[in-house]
Order: C-alpha cells, then sequence, then structure tokens
C-alpha cells in the first residue's frame, strides 16, 4: 500500500503522529510562556485538526491491511478450539514457550514437511541426515555456542522476574514513539530499536539508563548481563560429560562432513539436510508459537567452493522479483522494500553469490507453495552489527503477521567458519579435495609474515593474529596488500571482536605459482535454515478468511493450499441414514486408496454447520452423499474457498480429488467438465 | 526348528553340555579319590565322546539358525559403509548411545513411521498429535518415573566406571551355563537370569554375593543402587523449573486426554497416537542401535471403558495365529512359543481382553509388511515381577537378533493408572462420561468402610488404605467380598509395595442401586508402544542376504520390501554417454511425478557393480538404459532379490513402479505381462 507522496500508508500514519506531537509541544509552550489566550486558541484548533486526522487515518490503516495483520483473536480462537495447537501440560498450569500440536496442527506440520522434503531434498537431490538432540559440549564449544549462543537478560531487582532486554527496549521505544516524539527522537530512537538485540551489555545498560526504563512493576532492573539460551544436561552416569540440547540441527551435518563427501563419491558441491528439533532457553517466551523454546527446524547445508559460489540452476530463477530489503535501506529514512529480479541483485551485488540468491528463490517459491501471501514477506539483510559470529552475509525471510514481520528463515553464509573450526578441534581434516588430470603449477597468493614486527606489535596475541591472517582467502588477501599499499594499514577483525591494525612492514601478500596434484580446501556453507513451527503460525494467519456474520457468528476459514492441508477431502451424508453406509465406506477406501486423507461426519448437525466445521479445519474439497446419490451413484463435491458444488459420479471422485491435491488439474478444470450443483448450505 | 523328542535343537545343545558338565565332574571325582586307571579311562573317553557330539550339534545348531542370527559383523560393515547409521560426533570419539541416520537410514525411517501413520492412524482414525520432548517434573512426578524410572547401577570400586548389574548378572550366568553346570543349577541360575532386570537392590547384591561377581576388570563393585534414567534440565532462566527429557511420548498424550476426548465429540473409545523421540540416560549403552540414549518412538494409547475392551474389529483379526510365548511357559522346563489363535488365547485368558489381542495382531501385520520374519518373532508376556508399576497385563513383541531376542514392541494394558493419578495431581478430571436416555437405576458394589476398625489396625495408612479400597472397580470389590466371606481376610496391595490384611469387620462391599443420568469414568487405556530405531535394526537384520562370493567378495544385499525401501528404483545408463541424458532425465521427472523416489548412478563404474551398490541400499527395482533404449525408448528392469530383468517401455515404467510399490501389483504380474531380457551383470 504505497500513497502518492511516495510514502506507505504505515510510514504517514507515523508522521502525523510526529506532527500532533510536535503541535501538542508547541501548545504546551505557548501555556508555559503564558502567550496570550488567542494565540494558544489557534494552536489548539489546529492541534484538534490534525489529531481527527489522524483518527481517520489510523482508522484507514487498520481497514487497508491485510487481514492477517488483525486476525489474531479470532484465528487464535479457531486454532485453540479446532486443535491445531494446544499449549503444553495445560492442566498443570502450562509452561511458557512449550505447545502441543493437536491432530489438525500434527497433520499440518506433516505435511509441510512433506513439502519441503519434495521442494527441497528431493528436487536437488540433497542428502538427507537425521541426528540426535543430545549433543556433547565439546561440540557446541567449537562451534561457539557455549560462549555466544547469548541474549542480554535484565532482572526486576525487587521481584527477581527475568526478561529479556532488547524485547523490554523495543518495547519502550515502541510506547515512546506511539505517544509522540519529535521527528529527530524518533528517529534516533528508531535505529536504536533496529540494532537493539545485536547491542552489547554496556550499550544496553546505557541505553537503560539514558530512557530510565523501569521494570513492568515499576522497579529498578539489574544490569544486562548474557544468559545463554541452552539447555544443559549430562550424559551418562558419572555426570562428568556435559551435554546440551542443539540449539540449531546445522552442526550434527558439519560433524558429519567427512562421511557425506564419501557418500557422495568425493562429488563438490553437494547439500545436506535435515528435519528435526532445535531447543532455546527463551528468557521470557511471549508471542504464542512465535518464541517458542522446542521447535520443529528444516536445515540446508549447500557446501562449495568459496571461490565458486555461482550455481548451475541460477538461470532458472534469475527473472525472479524478489521484495528484497538490503542492510542499506534499513537504517534510512525512506524504508523500503523493492521487487528486484535476483539476476540485478547478484550483477550489482546486493546479494552476495548466485548460490545464495538461488535459496531465496527456492525459499520464495516454497513459502508461496504453502499459502504465504508476496505482500506479507520480504527478504531482509542482516545488518553488519546483528550479523550471527560466524557469517559473512545473512538474508532473512520475514513474514508479516499480526506480531509484526517475523524471521522464517534464515539464509546465511557461514563461510568456511564451522568446518575450519571442526577441523581444528577435532584434528580431523573436514576438507574437500579436487584431483587435476596431471600436476599442475597454480598461482595463489602468498603470505609472508614479518614475525618480529608482529610479535613486538602485538604480543602474546601475535599466534592469533598470524592464524587469522592465514585463513584469508586469496582474493581477500589481494585485497588486504591492495590496503596496505593505499593507506599502510589493514583493520584486521576477529572473531572475538578484538581488532588489530596491522601495517605494511608486518605482512606482505604477493601472487606466486606452486605445483600440486591436488586442491585440498575447506568449503564454504551457504545455509537456508527454516522454523517450521513459526512458518506454520505465518500460513494460519495468512490463509485465515472471514465470510462475515451469519446467526450471529463470524464463519471463518482457513484457505490452505490443498498440498498442505491436514484432511484433503470430507465426506457428508445429507443425514444420519444407514443407508448412505456401503456408498460412503466405498468413498473412504477408494480416496485411501489414492492416498487421500479423508474425515467422515455423520453426526446430524446440518450439512451448513458441518461444512462450517470443515472449513475450520482448512479442509479443501467436501462430498456430500445425499438421496439422489443412493440411486444414480453420483454426489456432490465442494471447493471451500469457493464454496461451489459440482455433480461427479462417485466413483471419479477420488481420483479428481487426488489430482487436484496433487496439482495435476484445478477446480476450475473440474468445473468445466462437472455439472454445477446448486444447493444452500444452511 | 524342533528335533523330534520335543527339543528344539538349541535346547538338545543346551542339553548335551549339561551332560558334558556332570561327566567332566565325574571324571574329577574319580582322579580325586584315586580310582583305578581303567575306570577313569573309560569315563574320560565318554567324555570325549560327548564332547565330540556336543561340538557336531552346535555346528549343525549355527548352521540351521537363520541368517539374521549370524550375520552382525558384514551387515555392521554394511551398514556403516552405505551410511545407513553414523556413529554420533564420531569426529570427536563418540558418544556412546547416539547415532545419526545417514541419508539411506534417514529416509528408511521415513518409510517405517509413513508406513506406520498408514497402518495404524489413518486404518483406525486415531486422533495424532505431537508434544514436547520437554516435559516438566510435576508430569514425570505423577507418572511415577521421577521416583521410579531407574536401573540397579552398580560401580567398580577401582576404576569408578558404571555397569547396569542386571545386565552384569546376566552375562556372568550365561558364561556360567556356557561353562557347563549340573542341570539342577543350570535351571535355577536361568530363573534367576529371566528375571534379573526386576530384582530388587537387597536381591541384586545376594545374587552378586553368591555368584562372586567381580568387574570385567577384576575388581568389587559397589552395592547395587538405583540410577534414575532421564535427562534432567532446567526451564527458564531463573533455574527453579525442573524439566526433564520424555522417556516415553505417552505422557504428552495423558495430559491432553480431556482435549482429545472434547475434539472427538466426547465419542469414546478412541485412540490417539505420536511419533517423537524419547530419552533415556541408558548407564552403559551396548549393543549398537539397539540401546541408545535417543530414540524416536510410536505410541498409541487407546483410551476404553475399563468394563468393555471388547473390540469391534476383534472378528477381523481372531483367526490369526499368533507366536505367543506367555508367562506360565517362560520360568518352566519346557519353554515353548506356541502359534494360536487370537480368538482361542481371548477365550482363555491367556490374552486378558480382545483390544490388547486386536493391537498384537495388527502389529504382527505391521512388523510382517516391514520385512520381518515370522520365525523370528514372538510375543512374550510379562512376568508379574517385571511388569511396569503402572500396568496390569503387558506382552512385548519380541524379535529374534544375532544379539538375542530383543522387546521391539510393548503392549500394555495400563488401566486407570495414569489418568487417575494426572486427575489427582493436576486436579483437572480426565474422565469420559456416557450419557444415558433418561436418568436410570444402576446397579454398583457399594463400598462401606468400617473406619474405627480400619483406624486402628493400620493407623496414618488408614486414608491409603481406604483410597486403594474405593479405587476398585465393581467386578473385583464383588470378588474381595467373596475372599472375605471365604477366607474371613484379604490382601490388599498399593502400588507403593506396601501390603495390608484387610478382615471382614474392616469392610463391606454389596450389591446396591442409584439413580444416575450421567456415567462418568475414568478410562482405562491399552498402549502398543513402538520402538522405531530397533524395529530399523531388525528389518535390517532380517533383509540381509547374502549371494555368496563372487570376485572374492561377498555379495551382500537388503532385501527391503519395495513399500519402506529408502529409494524406490535406480536409473542405470550403461555408459557414461550424453546421449542417454534426455531418456534418464525424462524417467526421473515422471518418476518424481508419480512420487516414486529414484537415485541416478551414471559413474563409470561396471553395470554389476553399481546393481550391487543399489542391492546394498535395498532398492528394489532398477532401469538400465542402455543403445536399444535410444532407438526404441525401452529400457530394461530389474528386480533386485531374483536380479530378472524385463524389458518395458520407458513410458510405461513409472507408473508400473508406482504401483508395484504401493503393493497394486506384483513383480510376478509385471513379469507376465513383458518379456524376460537376459543380460549378464557383469
Amino acid at each position: 500500500m504505497t500513497l502518492e507522496n511516495g510514502l506507505s500508508l504505515k510510514d504517514e500514519v507515523q508522521r502525523m503522529r510526529a506532527e500532533v506531537a510536535t503541535q501538542g509541544e508547541r501548545v504546551r509552550k505557548l501555556k508555559k510562556d503564558g502567550a496570550v489566550k488567542a494565540a494558544i486558541d489557534t494552536e489548539v484548533s489546529t492541534l484538534s485538526d490534525l489529531k481527527a486526522k489522524l483518527q481517520q487515518k489510523e482508522k484507514q490503516l487498520e481497514e487497508s491491511t491485510p487481514l492477517y495483520t488483525r486476525c489474531r483473536e479470532p484465528l487464535e480462537n479457531l486454532v485453540k478450539r479446532r486443535l491445531f495447537v494446544i499449549p503444553g501440560f495445560e492442566i498443570y498450569g502450562g509452561v511458557a514457550g512449550l505447545f502441543d500440536f493437536g491432530p489438525p496442527g500434527c497433520a499440518l506440520k506433516a505435511e509441510v514437511e512433506a513439502l519441503w522434503r519434495r521442494h527441497f531434498v528431493l528436487h536437488e537431490d540433497m542428502l538427507e541426515v537425521s541426528g540426535t538432540c543430545l549433543t556433547p559440549e565439546v561440540v557446541l564449544k567449537t562451534s561457539g555456542h557455549v560462549d555466544r549462543f547469548t541474549d542480554l537478560m535484565v532482572k526486576d531487582t525487587v521481584t527477581g522476574e527475568c526478561y529479556r532486554a532488547d524485547k523490554i527496549l523495543e518495547e519502550q521505544i515502541e510506547a515512546k514513539q506511539k505517544a509522540g516524539l519529535p521527528p529527530d527522537e524518533h528517529d534516533r530512537l528508531e535505529k536504536l530499536k533496529v540494532q537493539a538485540d545485536a547491542l552489547s551489555s554496556e550499550e544496553m545498560h546505557q541505553a537503560f539508563l539514558d530512557l530510565g526504563i523501569k521494570s513492568p512493576d515499576g522497579n529498578g532492573f539489574s544490569t544486562p548481563f548474557p544468559f545463554n539460551l541452552m539447555f544443559k544436561t549430562s550424559i551418562g552416569p558419572k555426570g562428568d560429560l556435559v551435554g546440551y540440547l542443539r540449539p540449531e540441527t546445522a552442526q550434527g551435518i558439519f560433524v558429519n562432513f567427512r562421511r557425506l563427501l564419501e557418500f557422495n563419491g568425493g562429488k563438490m558441491p553437494f547439500a545436506a539436510a535435515q528435519l528435526g528439533l532445535g531447543f532455546r532457553n527463551e528468557i521470557a517466551p511471549r508471542s504464542g508459537l512465535l518464541r517458542v523454546r522446542e521447535f520443529q527446524m528444516g536445515e540446508i547445508e549447500h557446501f562449495v567452493h568459496p571461490d565458486h559460489k555461482e550455481h548451475p540452476k541460477f538461470g532458472a530463477v534469475k527473472d525472479m522479483k524478489l521484495p528484497l530489503f538490503p542492510r542499506d535501506r534499513q537504517l534510512g529514512d525512506g524504508k523500503v522494500v523493492m521487487d528486484m529480479t535476483l539476476e540485478h541483485a547478484v550483477q550489482t551485488k546486493v546479494i552476495n553469490n548466485e548460490t545464495l540468491a538461488y535459496f531465496l528463490a527456492r525459499t520464495y517459491l516454497f513459502l508461496t507453495k504453502c499459502g504465504i501471501q508476496h505482500v506479507g514477506m520480504r527478504f531482509r539483510q542482516h545488518l553488519e552489527t546483528e550479523m550471527a559470529h560466524y557469517a559473512c552475509d545473512c538474508w532473512d525471510c520475514e513474514i508479516e503477521t499480526s506480531y509484526g514481520w517475523v524471521e522464517c528463515v534464515g539464509h546465511a553464509d557461514r563461510s568456511a567458519y564451522d568446518l575450519s573450526h571442526h577441523t581444528k578441534a577435532s584434528k580431523v581434516d573436514l576438507v574437500a579435495q579436487h584431483k587435476f588430470d596431471a600436476p599442475r603449477d597454480i598461482e595463489y597468493v602468498k603470505f609472508t609474515p614479518n614475525r618480529p614486527k608482529l610479535g613486538q606489535a602485538f604480543k602474546q596475541d601475535q599466534a592469533a593474529v598470524i592464524e587469522a591472517l592465514e585463513e584469508k582467502p586469496d582474493q581477500e588477501r589481494l585485497h588486504i596488500q591492495q590496503q596496505l599499499d593505499a593507506s599502510g594499514t589493514y583493520e584486521l577483525k576477529l572473531c572475538t571482536g578484538q581488532s588489530f591494525t596491522i601495517t605494511k612492514e608486518m605482512a606482505k601478500f604477493e601472487k606466486a605459482v606452486k605445483r600440486v596434484a591436488v586442491e585440498a580446501y575447506v568449503p564454504a556453507v551457504i545455509e537456508p535454515s527454516f522454523g517450521i513451527g513459526r512458518i506454520i503460525y505465518c500460513i494460519l494467519e495468512h490463509t485465515f478468511r472471514s465470510r462475515g456474520i451469519q446467526d450471529q457468528e463470524e464463519r471463518c476459514f482457513l484457505s490452505l493450499p490443498p498440498v498442505i492441508a491436514p484432511i484433503k477431502c470430507s465426506v457428508l451424508p445429507i443425514s444420519a441414514n444407514t443407508q448412505f453406509d456401503d456408498l460412503i465406506n466405498q468413498l473412504k477406501e477408494q480416496l485411501t486408496y489414492h492416498g487421500v486423507s479423508s474425515q467422515v461426519d455423520s453426526t446430524s448437525a446440518s450439512i451448513g454447520r458441518r461444512y462450517a466445521r470443515t472449513d475450520e479445519l482448512g479442509i479443501p474439497f467436501g462430498i456430500t452423499v445425499d438421496f439422489q446419490s443412493v440411486k444414480d451413484s453420483t454426489v456432490t463435491l465442494r471447493e471451500r474457498d469457493s464454496m461451489k458444488q459440482i455433480r461427479v459420479p462417485a466413483i471419479e471422485i477420488p481420483e479428481l480429488v487426488h489430482n487436484m491435491v496433487a496439482g495435476r488439474t484445478t477446480w476450475d478444470k473440474a468445473r468445466d467438465k462437472y455439472p454445477e450443483f446448486i444447493a444452500q448450505e444452511a
């Protein structure tokens, strides 16, 4: 939704709120300065006008936004009532951040996973693996999670209640912005908000002081401190082997890299994939299904030569336009998501490489198949400050919901971080090899450290500095030399956060030649990582529809795409009469034979009420068996979204539904073939 | 394998070993007593004869046993080489009891789970749910796991190494038996061995003392003590909410019972099912995949009225003969598994009720579909002493492997244990209701406690005794009264292990009548519980086959049923020539369209070697594209087990393979339809 002046309606409302705030300030100042009444009255009247216009615009904004941004209450009602989701351990008062999937939720999850498997694993011939959740400490120490997988926490100094510092900060800023702020202050806090989850303890502490933030109970807060989000346990009877529940499934792939490469006949590039649970001991889980402590993930690790990140199938997606939200647009004024072709994005280096871009496209297609709307999807590049410790570029696919934009799929170029670190820690080489037909001379960039100078400058850090420089790939080595030549110095940043100034005298990088038969290299990893549970919640919001009020009740339904619908077809006899039993049993059996899940509802509720039930479950097709059916073996077939019905010979139904679910034919084609059936649903 | 004298070959070997031991004893005694040489020589000669016969019989036994009992080494070799399984965190030296599934293992697991879902969940319209692994302590305290989910552990007093006491005891007994024991002693120890996992700490301690058991390092052992097998962790940031990783998925269903019943429209009986992970912190995991610390389970909780355990579909399975191994045969001499019809088993109360029997049949059919052989399957009833704390009857489906008989599926009648305890602990009624059309007078058995007498006799235990008596169902109440009338007393056993003698004066049970509109009752639960990982290992052993030695290499393969094979079809060009590419791509695409997973192998290895590879992966069908194919668009289709090939138009292949995988047609029918193709594989 973009207005003529180029501002989105949302931004326009934001601007008007600031205007109201400034005007309010002006009135207060006049009053304080004891201005004449007439002058004050004029300004007050202007303020009233502005407020009225704002109110109108706010209403317009609400009505113009997609349904999913304002469906939370009726949707959560439906989701709980129809048992898509059950709060975990409800009878014991529940545990925050733990949810169970009831029958339709469980089936929906299974269908989304099956689609994920077909769309990614089978389509790309990926190697699917399944590792354990229990992970020994050494693995997660190596990956950096033991030291850095933390959120900043603050404690209410009186009640001891724990909070996530960044969430508290975000909320406080939003509250201040909503109450109205001068434009400068608004923008300053907006920038702070966007970077909230990347602040250091000290920066966070300063922000809390600056804004005078109090706890929800009005008490003071402790200084923010890092809290590790992994669940810790002990493996074995002796208590000496510390283990964690994996915070991501990726490490289980990295540690098996050598075996997987071997299984793949040594061929590169290749991808491995894993569907499985991840665990994060969230400090204060809220936002329903969006921030939970145990969640299903789907992760892909695409291993590739660090200098060859082209993708053979990029041509098939290069013309696709994706809603991109690059880094440099996020902190500026005119935050705008742009639809951009992937070819252009890669050419202009907005996206780092073809492989990363290829996966963004595949993710977009997957989510579209799941029913996520284009308007509520964007690919947001990570800010430098927020990038995970391992990543060299990262794009989140965010989906808009009633909770705002939610990260659902991360696409990180993790470079060689993980494999190099596991190689070092395990002493097992995790490398791929490229064998030449005959030994050949290859160019490389030789690094010659000047150890005395380095030692003098960096003392005990010398070894770390040399190691970091040794790890730089050829291209970057050349780049460093260029910088050294140009400015005399180069700033080396370590993953520990330390920074070192390298001077021209300390190191030399120059092109050289060596004779080799085999090139061994540590592959880079490009990782699309899916939060299946979050995606499911977004699917529910994006497919939520209302038919309006009927009989004093809002008739809502889920417009789930047939391919992921938990149940594909309902079978409803027009009345609870045993004469329908044979036909129903035959239908059910034939549907099962064709792999179509179905649900018979022969309760005595009216047919309309029964359809309302199946609509709430998102069942796309419904068969009604009526008295005519017994005579001529035809039944009606109803499509959920249009509520249109056609009359079809019972024997043809199972294959027809199967083909519509599999996407081999469409409802429109079926309507062309079979006569329409007119009936009232009430 | 049964000999004419009614003894199985195995028992015969056992008997002969005892004979050799007795004869050896006789020789030693003669020597010790200084008997004349001639007498000694005679007995020594008899001993030699006996030993020779034993050796011969032992060889016969080995050769007559199914392949799976002696395939461990080549199978484990295949399983690791083909990456069905990878030891967890191998590059870090591994963690005992943790395994990952590599690509074929992961696909096999997915197929077994999909079959489980179709065979149980869809076939019986069960409500599938998916709960969390993280479980708050209160739930597992209520279920009894916090207090009683333990194994007895012993520690080497010198090295501190930990062992499972029952496994050590079993091994020591087996070693002694193998070395030869007099029949009486053999039988006494056999009984001890069978009950090893049900001994109390004191009994175990006594057994260790009696047998003089030392640790494998020759040191003493600590006294056995219970070790809780749950992984403990802490949920949330404060550290005050203790949680465990669930040891079974069942509790996640019980706590949701009320919601599930509501979802089911209040209708009873019904079943809920769950596929998910379970965790047990095994003391000393060995036996490869059979005893692991994290494992996939499939559990079904069938809720039923405690007095109506008939099953509507029992008629469909009543004539099936299952290999039953009831309790009373396990401790006696002639341990024999009997094939018995389920109707007979239920009528004679060998199996407690129809529902339990029905599930045994469904399990048998499921495992048969998975390729488990009848000869290596038995249903063993739990001994009274080994029954889980909650169970009132329990049958394990055990599968024979190279490790012996392995429990793979438990079938427990958990009675109302779980629902009653969760009701008490959560104060939420977990009951089902039966509404009468009109209020009616119903007979029941009224319990009148004599509180003064009970108080006098049991003091502070009075309340527990009354509660226990109140919980008895009507039928048992009548039974108690009969016993009181007959003998004057009744022995009341509590689940705590305490026992109380109730006398005639203390309690009265009599038939009475009350007027009710609704009958509320706590349902009983019948639970089939599947260890998916164990079943997968058993499938691998049971489908392992050898074609004998070819080119100095044993050609082994997995005869996996097509329905669960990880990949359904291979596509092999006769040579690495680009002219085959089009046809191969078309085949691959059409196979995918028909939902058939496939693998193209266009490496330069010989066709025979490539088939050997696909055989090791258990791929049931193989398509070969040759030069003729390019001319007439026909290809050959090979079946793995028979290695026979037929010539089929390429366009008909995908549907043909799909139908064979789905069980809609067979290889034999395909052979009738298409001409045979004769070719050498080498």
